[in-house]
């Protein structure tokens, strides 16, 4: 039993990415007693929600009042979306610790999520960081590089095509610059590949990961990118979210699995995940019928298991399952 | 696009593994037809089945016949688990091309899983392969060493506990050591860790990995055993499989999923994902009600994806899902 001086940051975007891809509406009481439990659950940054118009997604209309709470957790990062300058100036003004900028690859993408070419969104970046340089300084802006692996709309995505758009946001002095596997296309091989070049590229503004399990393979993705080095990982509990026109295709990797993941690996990142398990009580209530993702809330911890930093589980573990002849 | 040289192994073991941990039986007429299309779809070795009394496990019962059709399927590597030395000379008379031995590391799970201690299961393998040397040569022998990675009723085991099993088959002269994660108590860096020392422990008997996906780990666990060069990995299709105490806790890992994963990351397996796909309605008739896993079957193959030979899917690719505003 050897403890681990390694950490990997679990950054859940579940009240942003997962609530903004399902047609339920979460009531904003429950949305601060799920951001609370995930919180004492150990999470050190939450993404609570996005800046954006309440017509276009009702999920959001609450934001404030999201951020609000959220900011009076002690020791949370309160992290937020937001596609444009208004909606980061409201977020800069509403005392958020960092702002995420959806910036797509490729026109076809940018066009459909945020009705800009992408020349049009590296002027917003611009803007955005001019802003906070001049009137926010100390908050932390992330460039999340959308369609980076390959494009629902374009097809096939080049590594420079990608490498491209990081270098402009470097330029635009944005503080971070992440990887999204915006659609689950990525592979583990392209994944190790592109993370390594980004940190020859952008050096220490290399930013984290953020993979989407529609087709199975975010924790996949998530070993290729330790292996170069990335050390926080967007996930969302329960891999809450997807596409309603393919059920089934689920939303970004599941926090409770991807804790396990890196803890036995010997990733420490503070989180207890039978806290974390807790939590999705307050999800399946408050969204009834929405579809809950994950293995390891029904499969338990193993026998033996212990946290990266040497602790033991606080609930007891399940029996073991024997069935037919095993392997 | 760069074709690949580099081939994997994928081994379907859902007729054996998923059939096994259902309670629902198979009709016979339905398992032919499944293990021809899963034949079809390109698979080229199959565990059609376990020699064990029907009155253990009735799933079974017709493995003769099972055994009798998929021979007759041209280039099939007709595959088999037998528990014991009248299990192991039925497969070798009704001409198996392989047979799997499930050797479990410590003796709580030898004892719960088949009756004997592990001692006493090394002298069963003894004597198969003296049965095989002397009137079957040419039947491929591999050990299944389970519990590789923890066990669900002794808790901890170590890797030394789990090589010194793999020595012991070694020593009995099996053809093939595998290691197996029986309840999804593996991760990434136990899995390079121990692949390589199994290579650098038996040389050439090094043989492939099979895992549970009962945490969600199982890709990515595929991921790290690659890094390790294994070049055979099990696999079951739509996961099939699982454990009735615990609802959720899948079976193996999904075909589907896994050669979506290797023909993205470059190694050929010769399998048309479209075609395995279209198996799985053979299963959801036959098998009413019981769960089937896995993300490909529901999202599709991406927007440009080739295959790791430079082919394109046979069906054509699904539309793209936008929805709030993505990352």
């Amino acid at each position: 039993m050897t403890t681990s001086n390694r950490k990997v940051l679990i950054s859940e975007v579940g009240p942003r990415d997962g609530l903004q891809s399902i047609s339920s509406v979460m009531p904003t009481a429950a949305k601060l007693r799920w951001i609370s439990a995930l919180a004492a659950a150990g999470l050190k940054e939450i993404e609570v929600g996005s800046f954006v118009p309440p017509k276009l997604l009702p999920q959001m209309a609450d934001i404030r009042e999201v951020v609000r709470h959220a900011r009076s957790i002690p020791g949370l990062h309160v992290a937020v979306l937001a596609p444009n300058l208004q909606g980061a100036q409201s977020a800069f003004e509403a005392g958020v610790h960092k702002i995420t900028l959806p910036v797509s690859v490729t026109d076809e993408h940018s066009m459909a999520n945020i009705r800009k070419t992408t020349g049009q969104m590296i002027e917003e970046v611009r803007d955005i960081v001019a802003l906070r340089d001049e009137r926010f300084q100390g908050v932390q802006i992330e460039a999340g590089v959308s369609v980076a692996f390959g494009c629902t709309i374009a097809g096939f995505v080049s590594d420079d095509q990608t490498m491209q758009m990081c270098l402009a946001m470097a330029e635009c002095g944005v503080d971070e610059i992440g990887l999204s596997d915006t659609s689950g296309y990525a592979n583990p091989a392209q994944v190790r590949r592109m993370f390594r070049r980004l940190q020859a590229e952008v050096g220490d503004k290399a930013g984290g990961a953020h993979f989407h399990n529609t087709r199975g393979q975010g924790l996949a993705n998530v070993v290729a990118a330790l292996d170069a080095g990335v050390t926080t990982i967007d996930s969302s509990q329960a891999g809450l979210g997807g596409c309603p026109y393919a059920p089934g295709a689920t939303g970004n990797i599941v926090t409770e699995d991807l804790a396990f993941l890196l803890e036995a690996m010997g990733y420490d990142t503070g989180v207890d995940i039978d806290r974390l398990i807790a939590a999705r009580t307050i999800l399946a209530e408050a969204l009834t019928g929405e579809a809950l993702y994950g293995h390891v809330q029904d499969a338990g911890l193993p026998r033996g298991f212990t946290y990266a930093n040497g602790r033991a589980p606080s609930a007891p573990q399940p029996e073991g399952c024997l069935l037919g002849v095993a392997q």
